[in-house]
């Protein structure tokens, strides 16, 4: 399980060894070797997966997901996957690739090994992700990225392709009158791809700039060679829906806004329902990166006057990197039809009439799709509104936790998202020594970005993560600052 | 061991179920349930992860992976996944995705999950996939997808990163002065990035054209408002140097040529080697869509005249579909720094920025490029130049079993590459139900672009596939054309 769900599990996750048994068939080597370094080693005489069961229960341990398998022969790899077990190293040449082991090794190169992937301080091991995205995803989520082997002409990926979307209609709360463009690549692609389909040749974009994610935008339509407005705030203030409807009633070429709905940079909710009601009633397309909220804080779609969504699979959907997607209203998919293309791969008029021939335009990333699908299974199973609760629930937890500490997150309450906090950095804490020794407990923290690098640390609340878990974080956060802070 | 290595493996990926063994815990209503349809259901009275290999060993099946847990409660699925088994169903209300089964289903909705996943003919199953990419992988390039959550900010990701960047070297035999740029996205994103990165202002881009994929590299240049001459071809005539040199001296404004080296839409090969030489005398930079070719075709980039060379995880290196990358050659570096850039997320100056700095400037593919990465790791195990003769001898098999049954591919001997056979379709056997039923067979072949659409059909050899496989597809493809053609 990587799911974070109690301090004890953390604490597990940090200290302990991945793996507690390793079985070698038919080896006298490692019974000493440099797999021995504390981790007790079985040697069994037949390369069987039963042999595999009595060894554990011999040793004791009872999950085979820890319990690694050194084997000298293909059978003996074979055995070892029979078995269940977490990992099969095959000891010896290169031919043993051929039995599909996790690692081929020659003898004396298993210490390195060991120490990188299955030592108690290897660098891949689960930890607590608080950054915002990547973030922490079920066992169930990370099983589906290792399924079948698909061709994505055949139906069976179509079931796939056109579940996902109906599922993501159904998260979203909208009708089959929107679409849903999925497209391999991060978040930035799919807000590319809106960005350029949003403005007709000879109009402006009015670009929403308050920190790094819509100073991209902006900087994507400069690049598209879209003409831009900028109307640009302070990085914790939020835009404001009044200014807006003011800037577009002066400024009569504008055809779109774009707006970041939660800038990661620092945690800040933009009104993107307001901005979106006035941009929209003026007739401007409307283009909100929902990269970071969607999944995690409300919006009403339908009626908005939102017309391009984009999302990513990664965040608070909790699905792996790999996928993003774009939700497009009706008027949106109007004036995707209106804009000439000014790209292939970032077009979404080529994805749009995939999706109408039940096909893609593309190869689509086939792991982190069955991964979405099997996140999106989850937010359903539970419930897109509780699902919703849950993020709601546990930025309350985060904000007790940091409140308890005496920290003060730089963005105004009231303008906060339920992922992303930006802290201020006690006087004497530097960044690193900070990051490093939450990490060695197994919390990850996040840096500040451009002139907020040295100021500030993140702590983000995305994913597979309970609010337990925030509790025992704070605990060890107010530790670290407690042994380097300057006394005030 | 989803890698083809016999016709028995794939008869029995064709036919038998993938769960040969249900093991319910504590619950009745499994003995007679719709799960019973010839599969074996074990009742066990405690949830442990012994009593599934007990429950295994008492219906003598060996495989952990081929046994499914049914569980009405969080332990019992806890105690499935110790025990490694294939499947964890949670058979109740949504609470249980707590627990991270595999699925939760009401007790009445089993049958239908069971059918899609589990079943003699479910659609979700290994099959020996003969299209061109995503191809067949192994377990462990699939396993590895499933890893560890990571943040892209942690020195464990960089190591990731900036191992697979030295393998992909390592495989092309190209030393420090070449850069590799990894994106998330398919080939065709590594395309538009290169091709937007190789043409000053105001000079122009030689394109050839001689199928799908030479088109698109022209849609490409257009829609990114690069000015362009094109050299065209017909579908099955190779790009000749001659005359490409000819056109290169003739129209002293050209900056670029843009060369497809394998045209998957027919199996083509350009001599890339040559045009390169003659293009690079000139003084052009070159753009390679090396997306198929790569890791099966001999090219030597060393002062080669290459300098961008685009390639994907998911076909000849045996990877995961989700990421691509460029090798830019130092005098590629060069150019890129003379081009503004058109794009965010295609933009290489920008990814190149990230290299420098040990950074990424967007979320990573991070499941892809685990995989990417273990998929290298199994090419250089076997050694680069062992891969590549590995393509060649396959291809060799493919062209003696097509011969035998008397398919003559559409493009001549010499021009052929080692993975994709465009063949016709014999007279009276039609695309659809040739592929049908090859396909419950356990084989997935592939349709012809465009034009060729209804004239023939694809045969590749992409992926973790043995020569075995191929000649027992050969028998089947006999049959199928047998039982379907119009007697001559």
């Amino acid at each position: 399980m990587t799911r974070a769900t109690s301090a004890e599990q953390v604490a597990a996750w940090a200290a302990l060894p991945a793996i507690d048994l390793w079985v070698a068939f038919a080896s006298d080597a490692w019974i000493d070797g440099p797999a021995a370094d504390g981790v007790p080693v079985a040697q069994v005489a037949d390369a069987t997966a039963f042999a595999v069961f009595e060894a554990m229960r011999a040793a004791g341990v009872d999950d085979v997901r820890r319990v690694g398998v050194l084997a000298e022969s293909s059978a003996g790899i074979e055995a070892g996957r029979r078995a269940g077990a977490g990992a099969v190293v095959g000891v010896g040449g290169p031919e043993l690739v051929n039995a599909e082991p996790d690692a081929v090794v020659a003898k004396d190169k298993f210490g390195d090994l060991y120490a990188l992937r299955f030592a108690a301080a290897r660098p891949f091991r689960p930890q607590v992700l608080l950054n915002p995205g990547p973030a922490l995803t079920s066992d169930a989520v990370k099983h589906a990225a290792a399924g079948v082997d698909l061709c994505h002409r055949e139906p069976e990926f179509t079931l796939l392709d056109e579940g996902i979307r109906a599922k993501i209609r159904r998260v979203a709360e909208v009708g089959d009158d929107w679409a849903v463009v999925l497209l391999a690549g991060s978040g930035t692609g799919a807000n590319e791809a809106s960005v350029r389909a949003s403005v007709r040749p000879g109009r402006r974009a009015l670009v929403v700039v308050n920190g790094v994610y819509g100073d991209r935008l902006l900087t994507i339509a400069q690049r598209a060679g879209i003409p831009t407005a900028v109307y640009e705030r302070g990085w914790t203030e939020a835009a404001d829906p009044d200014e807006i409807a003011s800037r577009v009633a002066s400024e009569p070429d504008l055809d779109a806004l774009v707006v970041v709905h939660h800038e990661t940079t620092t945690g800040l909710l933009n009104p993107v329902a307001e901005i979106a009601a006035v941009a929209g009633e003026a007739g401007l397309r409307v283009v909100v990166d929902g990269i970071s909220s969607f999944g995690a804080e409300e919006l009403e779609l339908s009626g908005s006057g939102i017309d391009f969504l984009t999302c990513t699979s990664n965040k608070c959907l909790q699905g792996l990197p790999g996928a993003a997607f774009v939700l497009v209203s009706p008027a949106g998919l109007e004036r995707i039809g209106e804009v000439p293309p000014t790209s292939v791969y970032l077009d979404l008029s080529g994805y749009l009439r995939g999706v109408e021939a039940s096909s893609v335009p593309f190869t689509p990333a086939i792991p982190a799709l069955a991964s979405l699908d099997a996140a999106l299974d989850e937010v359903l199973a539970l419930g897109a509104a509780d699902h919703l609760r849950r993020y709601a629930a546990r930025a309350q937890v985060l904000d007790e936790v940091l409140e308890e500490i005496g920290l003060e997150p730089i963005v105004p309450g009231e303008h906060r998202s339920r992922t992303v906090r930006s802290i201020p950095l006690p006087t004497g804490v530097d960044y690193l020594p900070l990051h490093d020794e939450l990490k060695r407990q197994g919390y990850v923290i996040y840096a500040g970005q451009g002139p907020l690098a040295k100021e500030i640390f993140r702590v983000c609340c995305m994913g597979a993560l309970e609010p337990d878990v925030l509790r025992s974080f704070g605990i060890h956060l107010r530790r670290a600052i407690d042994r380097q802070a300057v006394p005030a």
